[in-house]
């Protein structure tokens, strides 16, 4: 991990500030839990509202639920500079996923103010609306929303008598408005995040510059074997869906290990497993697989899937099992990051004194989102172990700083860039 | 399947009524639903009641809780030559399992009577209490009851707020007079019962002449991986219990195919697999793995155990997880089938005209305890497709008639070799 910088644009103290402020609002017992659309949610944005506001910003929420802290410009109408992450967390959630991110996009709008730095774009703070899967079962609700692309039949899905309608309301948006309140005015989006794996931790790196948001796709399989008893059926006479299932899961492995070897990100997990009748004394007659894969190239994801569905159709040949084709439960492009972005971002890290690589991400971010609408990208800063989504998830409040201060040397580099190209532009 | 056989000595249309008789009492609209210790159980056993005492036995309820219908013989203190099976089921269960064999008991007695027969032994027909796993979590109540063998930790054993104590007790039983009843008086015992497997009907044979009741062995295996994040760990650097399991259970049908080709009887099976934390963005860190092993002979058994053991640990090794040592939730002997008793059986199906070979037993029953105090020995019948445990089990009334036929003729049998025997002993 970094050790101490000194002369940082940006203040460590204030930025724990934050991280410590939110970390105390969390459902009692259970650290660190502040969901989206639960009762402690609002206490978060209270807090981070009062911390825009005593920065000097402006604050309001957006249609679709997103806290926006705002800095003028010099030059109305150029567009607007944004940064942010998400407050929210998952259950027993840690401290740092998201929350590093909406900190270090506050830090850097003070750093700039303090610094009495003026910028021609507008600059943006945002605390994007329940980034993780929330009550309604589904991921980036603020920042599908901002970016026009929250599907319309997602608001009257149901959690405990609430829509997710009234649930945007209840934040303060406001769900008709969507559509009309899209965003095309955002000249640029950065985020930074933790890593949430261990590459920069092992390879002792301050910063992730993250070329692209791996896609995500999910397959099902099911495979259909024979209920037998357990003890009266010769070995040779059986449909052990079980054991299909096995040669399956070690299949997909393999066939992962081979890819992630190649260009680009790949992982492919099976994460949820179950046979049924699951009884000590039976051959089981069903097994159902879920797979995650993740791919930074398409091309990747279409190999691995070819070859799943190979493979499955094989081994119901060999085994005497039913292997329906492969389902894909759903199934996201990979996002590229901005390449005028990455430049920026590989040359603010130089001049903050980084060690950084470029890297994918395996987990999904709200920069996926605005990069519909926008130049976007993001970067990460080591998390010990890779690990989150726990509460043993922990980050260095040096390394995020020293994120900070990247982002910082950033935003000051796109104010400049974008406007000179607004005016070439502008001049053609 | 048996063609309609003529001149048996039995009456396959009697065999009919008993089975169509008990497969009318069963829980509404869950064919064929009777388990021990509810309240159906007990019209079950009034029914046999009925035909007991109107084939002319005698009827009492052991001290176990079971049923019996006896028959005297011409030379009392001979001891008993005992025939029986069980007449409770699973839950969805069949019309045959242990049921046959109750039905054919009550024939073979009757069919005695019919011709005039004196045996110089008594005659009992037994329904023995609750073979099947009952709402208590065991099986063999009755049985192992009968032969002395019940733990006695069992009868405290709650369910429902019943305890088995006192469910014995409801089905007649004295649980207090357990020890002092353990019989001692039975010069054979023989039981037939459907194959439950699909030996037989591939093999187009009428009997199996059962050489072993296969010990069955219950080995729990966990497997402690790590959860990391699905998409953002590398491939490389994840310890996945599912797929460290998923190897086990390739490894074990590859053991236990193997080591069912050589001699005697082999299965083994992962009827219980599950995995934690079971979400599809989590690297599974758990799995658990619950082997049900069945051998004919005793030193298979220990071979598999070794071989299994070996393996976890190797695997273990290669793929960074930990696997503590296999333990063995349960673990019974086989149990052989009386010599004499075999070649008594053999014979029989001989006169009969039944094709017949030896063969292992894989599934337990009440034969295994009452081998613990005197010979003992069984027989199975052909079934559908090897299916038990569920409605659609079936056996033709020809093919189990023909199994009483050859009880019928191994009775007359061993009433005439034991009694000789005795006549040796008494001699001596």
């Amino acid at each position: 991990m970094a050790a101490p910088r000194i002369n940082l644009p940006v203040d460590p103290a204030r930025i724990e500030d934050v991280i410590d402020g939110l970390a105390r609002l969390t459902e009692p017992g259970r650290p660190y839990t502040r969901r989206a659309f639960t009762a402690l949610f609002p206490a978060g944005r209270d807090f981070l509202d009062q911390r825009f506001r005593a920065a000097g910003l402006e604050t309001r929420i957006d249609a679709a639920g997103n806290l926006i802290a705002r800095r003028p410009g010099r030059k109305p109408g150029l567009g607007t500079i944004m940064l942010g992450s998400h407050s929210d967390t998952v259950p027993d959630g840690g401290r740092y996923d998201g929350i590093a991110g909406v900190a270090v996009a506050l830090e850097v709008a003070r750093a700039i103010a303090d610094q009495g730095i003026e910028l021609d774009h507008d600059l943006e703070v945002v605390d994007f609306l329940a980034e993780e899967v929330s009550i309604f079962g589904v991921s980036c609700i603020g920042s599908r929303g901002m970016a026009g692309v929250l599907p319309a039949d997602w608001l009257a899905r149901e959690s405990s008598g609430l829509t997710l309608e009234q649930g945007i309301r209840d934040a303060g948006g406001d769900p008709a408005r969507l559509q009309a309140e899209a965003r095309r005015d955002i000249a640029a989006f950065l985020e930074l995040h933790i890593e949430q794996g261990p590459v920069l931790e092992t390879e002792k790196l301050d910063i992730g510059v993250v070329t692209a948001i791996s896609g995500i796709t999910r397959i099902e399989i099911i495979v259909e074997g024979r209920a037998d008893h357990a003890g009266t059926t010769p070995m040779g006479a059986r449909a052990d869906a079980l054991a299909a299932a096995a040669r399956l899961v070690t299949g997909i492995e393999a066939l992962a290990k081979s890819l992630s070897e190649g260009p680009g990100h790949f992982t492919a997990t099976v994460g949820e497993f179950s046979i049924a009748p699951n009884a000590a004394n039976v051959v089981p007659s069903r097994a159902r697989l879920l797979i995650d894969a993740r791919a930074e190239h398409r091309t990747t994801m279409d190999v691995f899937a070819a070859s799943v569905e190979q493979m499955a159709e094989q081994l119901a040949r060999e085994t005497g099992t039913l292997i329906a084709p492969p389902r894909r439960l759903s199934d996201n492009m990979p996002t590229p990051g901005d390449p005028l972005l990455l430049d920026v971002l590989d040359a603010a890290c130089e001049m903050a004194g980084a060690r950084h690589r470029r890297m994918a991400s395996g987990a999904g971010h709200d920069t996926a989102f605005l990069a519909k609408v926008t130049r976007a990208a993001m970067i990460f800063v080591p998390c010990l172990g890779g690990r989150s989504h726990a509460p043993e998830e922990f980050a260095e409040t040096d390394d995020i700083a020293l994120g900070a201060a990247v982002l910082f040397n950033a935003v000051i580099q796109l104010d400049k860039t974008l406007s000179q190209e607004d005016d070439r532009w502008a001049g053609s």
